[in-house]
């Protein structure tokens, strides 16, 4: 257990030494246009305080996908490149969540004060979430410019963010948090919004990614079997649902000591997958009690809202979600053909990678 | 000069009927993707609050510049193209003004209330700022996806976008509205805002757009004779810096009746042409009045830099400046070769495009 736990602090170490390589570069190009020393210290500050620090997990499942996709250890320069798409998943990450916290007008993340409330910053966080966005384009053009898949890396961190930005709009007029309407939530609703809001990007992207850089190409039309980008979305979008609705249930049943925070989605109003299982399964006196109590900035009415979440059995339902998920998903995955690859050096999509994935999020706990 | 406006008129109308079909198209992707009426609704009054309703010139100019580059009528095709990558244009300015309003605290913007400040919108404008920018990304795809310039298209707006936000952070920390620093500001470090935040977007973008729209190509490495696109840009940064020069030294000296507007440049510690001139030229006592003065929420403070400006003769320096800036700009323009095209069909850069624009800020009063 000790040498699996060492493992992943080294090759996350490994991945970290590369952020700094690529804000040294995304600095210097800066200075370079002309920047004065303020604005330089400025935009790095920005990339330090909202770029590392995190989970780092969608960065660094473009590089485990890489690797199982490759089926071999990674050249330096494969190494460097795959962690680079790595990183620029971490930046629009870090794009999203600084924009979030002044949306939500949140109070902190990652366990520090967030982004916008540092002395001084304030709304000119707005345009340093901007610059974290086009640092992306930056550094894929400076290091993708001659490669055949440049313009789909492009597209797809373009169109990733468009359907984050959908989500996320969805939900911030289906869940603002001071003005609670549980008559515009449902299961379905919060299929849309976390579909776009969350798997999209946090699923999809880096094994697309991923499999652009080992060039696997798309099936043109007429070609027979199904693209291999289609199928990979097929599976990983249902997985990033998944994903989501442990993440729901955890901020209800998760103790802090599990997952390192005080659950708040009850008195947050938010669009959580608990809430809209009980609304579905509700008598009419149970959705005068959510009516009444849901999203309220009241620990009394927060404590009622549990109490009908545990009388209501969501453990149970969450139990039996998460098994049919997962089946439903193992399912998915075994509809990838697993051929043997025809011309030396090429490289197809692998049900290890989807595998991999559920393998790390069945039945988490954190 | 009644059939100069009524040309002018037709000219805005045959543009901004391109935006309805835009719009809808924009708005039909949305719908297609799943998303709810009440999102839907949402997006329009987005669009339709933010994008058209401007003066239109950064849009209009590139149809103008695709007309001048042919020499011809357009095609309906061509022009719809051309219209496209012009309101993709003023899509990226309604993502810059949206936002910028918000970092502003702004009040009104074109003669309504500013975006943010709309009931129940508010925080949720910075999202829907990011989706007015990734609106171009869509449109772009939609219509120019097979064309072989596809690629600088993105590139274009992309790195555009990027250097506008650099403007905007150096301006940001150079002249924060509640800190009145005058050490910060120099006549230099007004150069590089005003190219940064908008000399790019506002003249070099929409003329390179037309020329990669008529198929003006890249001069390759080795190739005699300088890149278009460098060419260009030599011209139309000045130009741009220019056009912003004359845009602060309105707000001091224009009239409301002329500039539609009060100016309040002063106020707001904004680093103005006008304000960097006078310090360049300021005795130790001069000085000190603009650095008690300076950027003060106070009706007398403000007399007091305006008299001074008038003292040190501001608007005689101005004259000069422009004299200067046109004569150095025509030279410019001069060093385009206008040889005749070779090939049947083929288009090279005019001179005609930058004086036509040069023309129409000479000395404008508004």
């Amino acid at each position: 257990m000790s040498s699996k736990v060492d493992a992943k602090a080294q090759k996350r170490q490994k991945f970290e030494a590369v952020y700094g390589k690529l804000r040294d570069e995304l600095l210097e190009h800066f200075a370079a246009q002309g920047m004065p020393e303020d604005a330089k210290e400025w935009y790095r500050r920005n990339l330090d305080y909202n770029v590392p620090g995190g989970k780092l997990n969608r960065g660094l499942s473009v590089v485990d996908t890489v690797e199982i996709l490759k089926g071999r250890t990674l050249t330096e320069d494969e190494y460097f490149k795959a962690a680079l798409l790595g990183w620029c998943v971490e930046l629009l990450q870090a794009f999203f969540l600084v924009s979030d916290d002044m949306m939500d007008q949140s109070i902190t993340r990652r366990g520090q004060p967030c982004y916008f409330r540092l002395e001084g910053v304030n709304y000119n966080a707005i345009n340093d979430s901007f610059m974290l966005e086009m640092a992306i384009y930056h550094l894929v053009k400076s290091h993708f410019r001659a490669e055949p898949y440049y313009i789909h890396l492009v597209e797809l961190f373009l169109e990733t963010t468009y359907q984050t930005e959908m989500g996320q709009l969805i939900d911030l007029i289906t869940a603002p948090e001071d003005h609670v309407d549980l008559s515009k939530f449902s299961l379905k609703k919060h299929q849309l919004i976390v579909i776009y809001k969350t798997a999209y990007y946090s699923f999809y992207l880096p094994v697309a990614l991923a499999m652009y850089m080992c060039g696997i190409a798309h099936t043109s039309a007429g070609s027979s079997g199904p693209d291999a980008y289609a199928l990979a979305k097929s599976i990983l979008v249902p997985l990033g649902e998944y994903f989501q609705v442990q993440d729901d249930f955890l901020d209800f049943a998760g103790t802090p000591e599990q997952i390192g925070k005080v659950g708040t989605d009850i008195i947050d109003n938010k669009c959580s997958w608990c809430v809209n299982t009980a609304l579905a399964h509700a008598t009419p006196e149970q959705r005068a009690v959510l009516d009444a109590s849901y999203g309220r900035k009241d620990a009394q009415a927060e404590a009622r809202v549990k109490a009908l979440y545990e009388e209501m059995g969501i453990r149970k339902l969450y139990e039996e979600y998460e098994e049919g998920a997962y089946k439903r998903i193992m399912g998915l995955i075994e509809t990838i053909p697993e051929q043997p690859t025809t011309k030396p050096g090429e490289v197809t999509l692998k049900r290890e990678v989807f595998k991999s994935f559920l393998d790390k999020i069945y039945k988490r706990q954190k």
